[in-house]
């Protein structure tokens, strides 16, 4: 079975690898990537799109930019310690040939959805600004995907930029409260399973070797996004955060989900964290089980996962 | 060595059990307990704590009666679902004699300490509006206590009254944050340590026959809390929720805690939650390492717990 997608990105160093994925993969249709601010800004983000593309001889794959920025708070800078000032660990990359899509991200999304309803499955890896984008062009929109698969959030592992916040719903919380609880098939791949999926060296080589010119990319960015979680977090290898929404659209069965219905604080110390409320539990009082019923990837078999990616890659 | 202490306290089932534990154990002196709302009314409370140390044959402690509800935010219904009506599972209780100590809890804290600078614990087992009233009428009670214990928050865990935040917080967040960032040495004892913990019929039966009097009103009342562990959680036996403080007071190495710094929400849907962040570690702005160190439980040998509270009562 194929899976048509529109992969929703800020390409960053592990959206590059879920990017190769989602041009590779034989079960996966690639109908266009969409650009958004966050790893990088929004002009990298299509540059880089654009780029993984052409390097994997898929330069007709629709490219089109999104949101510059959060629908309300101020932008946080880019964390160009990740993954680099150009997004791709800052090793030299190619000239870009092609063009953007002249649509806006949010205008592709609800074009190509309804072009085929209840066909496509929109996969967003970044802050999710424009599918709040494309809901206020086409609230119905919500009828029409056949689901949608966000890389964000955490419930019990905490945060990765504030004690409970993930980055991609940090940045853009008032976006990710309207998606989440927009009442359309979601699936939410979080910190809580992210985190058990660690890409190692070896891995990496496989992946090299497997790619050609875009395997370069993929392992020069990979050589610095490394040296940032073995600084901070101690780690050799790095999560593949993004690539995991992927992996539960492909291989469900390597994870553990529980349904629940999300809310996302939009302010103070909290915001950005996704509060899950298990389906059936009961707490004090109801506003924490009035919103849609989603779906929480709360545990991985997180090698099988990464061999998942490296085979796919490798 | 001898811990002099005042057990704040909100007696609950649980309550109870922690009191017997303060009155009974050699290595504890007990100068008073105050009282707050929470599990019932304030009354309640008062009437619930002289009744327990009646009970141990220790008429002797005082009891000062405080806080009757929250310091800003109206008050949540008493759980009497989870503790019976009267705090004690609805059992029928013995008359009291005694009468409560004439000063506020607020007051007979600062005294005490006051009597005995550097020498007191304050072990909280209950919403912490007494520990924050005594800030008020005595700020240098941060240099003057010896350590303050609170049973409260969670880190990882999740909450129990919502998906984030636990009972003791959620009832007063304002109290929370105003004594979990007081800069007071600080252990916090909270559900990613008490739900490790199951106290299980056959260690009741043991406490049941050790402790008399006072060993009827504690069975009596575990066997309509573990009614409501049975139905909602799935649990045969019951958290000891207040007992793991005074645990982490006598036996230390029992527990794993890490250093940082907390901040309680007050807000919003996050209201309540206890927010960690861990020393050291960086997150994207500095607004969550501000507030003074304090100790957080996040492990335990939850099995070593319940030995040691069944073998104290039983």
């Amino acid at each position: 079975m194929s899976h048509p997608i529109i992969f929703d990105t800020d390409p960053g160093v592990d959206d590059a690898q879920a990017i190769a994925i989602a041009l590779r993969h034989p079960e996966i249709e690639l109908l266009g990537l969409t650009t958004t601010y966050g790893n990088v800004d929004i002009e990298t983000a299509t540059h880089n799109g654009l780029l993984l593309c052409e390097l994997a001889g898929r330069g007709d794959v629709p490219v089109a930019q999104g949101a510059a920025g959060p629908m309300v708070k101020p932008r946080h800078p880019a964390p160009a310690h990740i993954h680099g000032a150009n997004g791709l660990g800052n090793i030299e990359l190619p000239e870009v040939k092609g063009k953007k899509d002249p649509r806006s991200a949010a205008q592709f999304i609800v074009d190509t959805v309804n072009e085929r309803p209840g066909e496509v499955t929109l996969v967003a890896v970044g802050p999710v600004g424009n599918l709040a984008a494309a809901l206020q062009l086409d609230p119905a929109l919500t009828e029409k995907v056949k689901r949608v698969v966000i890389m964000g959030g955490s419930v019990r592992e905490g945060g990765n930029v504030t004690p409970v916040a993930e980055a991609n719903m940090f940045n853009d919380p008032h976006a990710a409260q309207r998606v989440l609880t927009a009442g359309w098939p979601l699936t939410l791949v979080g910190l809580d399973v992210t985190h058990r999926c660690v890409l190692t060296p070896a891995h990496m080589q496989r992946i090299e070797a497997g790619q050609g010119e875009l395997g370069k990319v993929l392992a020069g960015s990979y050589a610095f996004y490394r040296d940032f979680y073995r600084e901070f977090l101690g780690i050799d290898g790095c999560c593949p955060h993004d690539s995991c929404a992927l992996a539960w659209l492909l291989r469900p069965e390597l994870f553990t989900t529980a349904p629940g219905h999300l809310a996302v604080i939009t302010e103070g110390l909290a915001e950005g964290q996704t509060l899950f409320a298990p389906e059936g539990r009961d707490f004090i009082q109801e506003r924490w089980s009035q919103t849609p019923l989603a779906e929480v990837c709360l545990e991985v078999d997180g090698e099988a996962v990464v061999e998942w990616i490296t085979a796919t890659l490798g």
